[in-house]
C-alpha cells in the first residue's frame, strides 16, 4: 500500500483484472439498476445499445473492486468524492477490464497532520484497449506516521 | 415517466424509501469493496467510522434503485455522466434512506430531434433527515415524439 508520502503528482499505474459476466450484469441490474437494457437481452436488442450491457453504477463496483484489489492502492482512512464520471462505451457480457491510474492532486489536512487528500483519475479499459470509464476519486489517506506509531 | 419535454430546471421532487442492511452492506462489500469498515464490526470499530458502514459505491447503487423505482423518472435511453459525487455521512446498518431531485439543466441533442439532455442533482438522506450523500447525473433523455411515432 502506497501513503500519503508515497505518491507524486504525475504517478502513473497499470493494474487489475475484471472478467465480466452476463449472470452479474442481470443480477446486479435486479438488485439496483433494473432497466431494460441491463436485464434482458429482448429488450436490449431494441435499445440505443443494441445487447445487454452492464449498468454504469455496475461498471463503477467492479472498478472498486480492481481498486481494492490492487496491492499498490492508496493506504486510505475513506473516500469522500467522486468526479467526472463519464460512461464512454459499454460494458458488455464477456468484456475483460482492466484499468489505468495517475496521480492528479495531493495536499495535506489543514487539521490533521497524519492524513492528506489525494484525487486520482481512472480509466477503465476493456480487453480491446477502448476506454469504457473516466473518473476521478479522492480519498482520506494516512501518512506513515500513523502505522509506524502503532 | 417524464420525458425531456415534461420537466422544466428547478422542478424538484422527494422519492423513495431504502431500507440499509448489515447484510447487505456486507454482501457488496465482499463483492465489489472488501475494505476492512465494511465488512468487519471490530475492524470497523477501529476505524474513522468507529462502526460497520456502506461502501460509497454501495449506496450510490441503492441511490439508482430508489431513481429507477420512482414512477416520475425520466423516460431516458441512457445514462452518460455523473458528477459532483460527496459522500458527507457514513450509511449505516438500519438506516432507511430517501431521495430528494431537482432538476439543473437540460438541453436538445445537437445531432437528433428524439432526445435531449438532462442533468439531475441529486441528494441522498437518512431516516433523521441528513443529507448523506450528493451527485449530479446526466441522461439522455427521450422527447414523446419517439414513444408518440411507434
Amino acid at each position: 500500500m502506497r501513503y500519503f508520502e508515497d505518491v507524486e503528482v504525475g504517478l502513473t499505474a497499470e493494474f487489475g483484472t475484471y472478467a465480466v459476466t452476463k449472470d452479474e450484469i442481470r443480477e446486479f441490474a435486479e438488485k439496483y439498476d433494473p432497466q431494460p437494457f441491463h436485464l434482458d437481452e429482448a429488450a436490449a436488442a431494441d435499445s440505443v445499445f443494441g445487447e445487454l450491457v452492464a449498468s454504469g453504477w455496475h461498471t463503477m463496483a467492479m472498478c472498486m473492486r480492481m481498486i481494492a484489489e490492487n496491492p499498490d492502492r492508496l493506504a486510505a482512512f475513506a473516500g469522500v468524492a467522486a468526479d467526472n464520471i463519464r460512461w464512454h462505451r459499454p460494458v458488455r457480457p464477456d468484456d475483460t477490464l482492466h484499468m489505468r491510474s495517475e496521480i492528479l492532486e495531493k495536499r495535506p489536512s489543514s487539521k490533521r497532520d497524519d492524513r492528506g487528500y489525494v484525487t486520482t483519475g481512472f480509466e477503465c479499459l476493456n480487453q480491446d484497449g477502448e476506454v469504457v470509464t473516466t473518473f476521478e476519486a479522492t480519498a482520506l489517506v494516512k501518512r506513515r506516521s500513523v502505522d509506524e506509531a502503532g
